[in-house]
């Protein structure tokens, strides 16, 4: 049943190719375009203080990720976050290494007041953007589980109306009352650099045309999942695995979600 | 013939391997310069007020890309097209999304009065920049077909003196009087981000080496058409279309011009 | 023997996946993360003035690359040299067309007062940094070969402190007083943008082990070498050499290092 809610998500990124606005890091600006594209959404990039309050408008949802972020980054996003919230674009916000540095950390603080629809990071990130600091982050990546975030997750989602997604060997979301687990993907994934960027992006399509929020988030979390699967079993490595979790993306279907969406609630 | 004058365009290019300076947006500075790579050229990405100036003048051509525009590149761009106009570097400019935003609008219109050698865009940004309005902008895409603008662009192109490139499924070269047709390429390209920003940066390499503006355009496009179509027949998606595509511009030669070429005046 | 020393060095990054710091150029943000995790590090792309003195010490190795060098970069990389020998922490300075353009030049000459570990350029930059002038760079690239760079590279690596690696068709690395040549490698790699840049990236991910920097930077460009010229012989092009690069870097064992290192002191 979830796997066709997924599917009927899909077709609809598919049939309306809503126009999904990135703000993100110089890592994975053509990664999270090139996703997007193959998933069937229409991406761009517009990250100036000077467009961006003209954009987001425009956008059927918008994308936050701080991974390479600047002051001048900063202001641009600041702008887009109150445009997205005056226009009613909804929005999901990506963390990356919150809680590994100061400044990014007060940034994504202060962003939780505008606020996003969604906000996805791994457990060190989660935990961090809620207060709390678990040691386990290095650099852009975490030894910590999901599992271990999940309470700071549930805090974090209550306090800030925000659906919440912590994402590692099973990835989690939660609303602060109910949690659905997604076991998809494969551990080769974590040698390609972005993929939990570009699950925030798939996540933003899916919000594109998925008004309930906890529902966007899981369908977005099962498709790279699935994705990503089936380009592992294609790959020799992760240069490999790159190419084929486009080519994966663009030719998901319904009978392959089916056959592969492993999701609890 | 023309596939013949096309392949001593692409002789010249792996002969001399002029140096082509681009200005262009984070989705696609690695991409074009890849491509440009695999065709032959030498591409180098120098984007700094303190030291466009003084590059630009080894340059053989300049390409100028308004995807990622900011404040701070656009002063850039601005300082890097007057030292073009007065090195008589040709350029070519890529006016991404004009029409859809006011501040790349404007930078755009000024840009024409250096003047661009040549102009390529899709069919709502060369009406855009002619000054009409087709409401076709899509972001970064649009609706509407080269045909629909080829009123525009030919209007264009006698005010500005550049000779106009619309591309979409069938791509029009025209500099306001004669019209050319280059009927290559493959709608899977579409779903590979910067396609046209590559399109446009290969029309750079082709200036660097034919004075001719108009042969630059044209053979530039059959280059990147014919190389995205047997890309695409080889290809499972648009991951492995982006590996074939630099693939086969590494590989194309004359005789697979003269097969696949589909070009009308 | 230098090959078990070589495949100990993997077996250590491997091992540890040290967290390697880069601020590099925008060219190649993606591809150097992607192959710094497929050889086995932890890759960080920190790049703000308001966050590289946070990181620097948390990093066990800096990777610094002027590419696409502005003032706003420039400032973030005086402050990560600063901290990164405040810190102890090695870092290596990859100086692209240093001695085409006269910011970057007076940059890099700044930068080795703090110094670097390693310095990896080509011949026209290597002879650069040390004050002299070829006329050899053609824009990032260059005609000059490492062997008449030596001299200019050992007077550089005795100025500096810092070990200085010319890399070409033969790879050199010298102290000033000793010389290693590296014969690993394949001419297809220059068709892809950024090869250079990620021979610099991957020494970087070896001093974070290796606290010999002579032999850090030989083991750097032996692992990319041998990577390469697997990779070239599995690809059709330089796209499908990208891939197979990464898969490569992924794959080395301490066998195929040994069947396959050439290299000689």
């Amino acid at each position: 049943m979830i796997a066709a809610a997924i599917a009927e998500t899909l077709a609809a990124i598919r049939g309306r190719r809503p126009l999904v606005h990135n703000i993100t890091n110089l890592v994975v600006t053509n990664t999270t375009a090139n996703a997007l594209l193959a998933l069937g959404a229409a991406p761009a990039m517009v990250n100036s203080t000077d467009e961006v309050g003209e954009f987001v408008p425009k956008a059927a949802a918008l994308v936050i990720n701080l991974g390479t972020i600047t002051a001048v980054q900063a202001a641009a996003i600041r702008l887009a976050v109150a445009a997205a919230r005056a226009a009613g674009v909804p929005w999901v916000l990506d963390p990356v290494a919150v809680g590994v540095l100061r400044y990014r950390t007060e940034l994504a603080r202060d962003l939780l007041a505008f606020p996003p629809a969604v906000i996805r990071g791994n457990a060190s990130e989660i935990i961090s953007l809620d207060g709390g600091a678990d040691g386990a982050g290095h650099g852009v990546e975490t030894t910590a589980t999901p599992e271990t975030a999940l309470p700071a997750a549930g805090r974090l989602a209550r306090s800030s109306g925000a659906v919440v997604a912590v994402t590692g060997a099973v990835d989690l979301v939660t609303d602060g009352s109910r949690t659905t687990a997604i076991r998809n993907g494969d551990p080769l994934m974590a040698r390609v650099t972005g993929m939990g960027c570009t699950a925030t992006a798939i996540i933003g399509a899916c919000l594109a045309v998925q008004p309930d929020a906890f529902a966007a988030a899981v369908h977005g979390l099962a498709l790279i999942g699935v994705a990503g699967e089936l380009a592992a079993e294609r790959a020799r490595g992760p240069g490999s695995l790159q190419l084929e979790l486009l080519d994966a993306l663009y030719a998901l279907d319904a009978a392959t979600l089916e056959a592969r969406c492993r999701i609890t609630a």
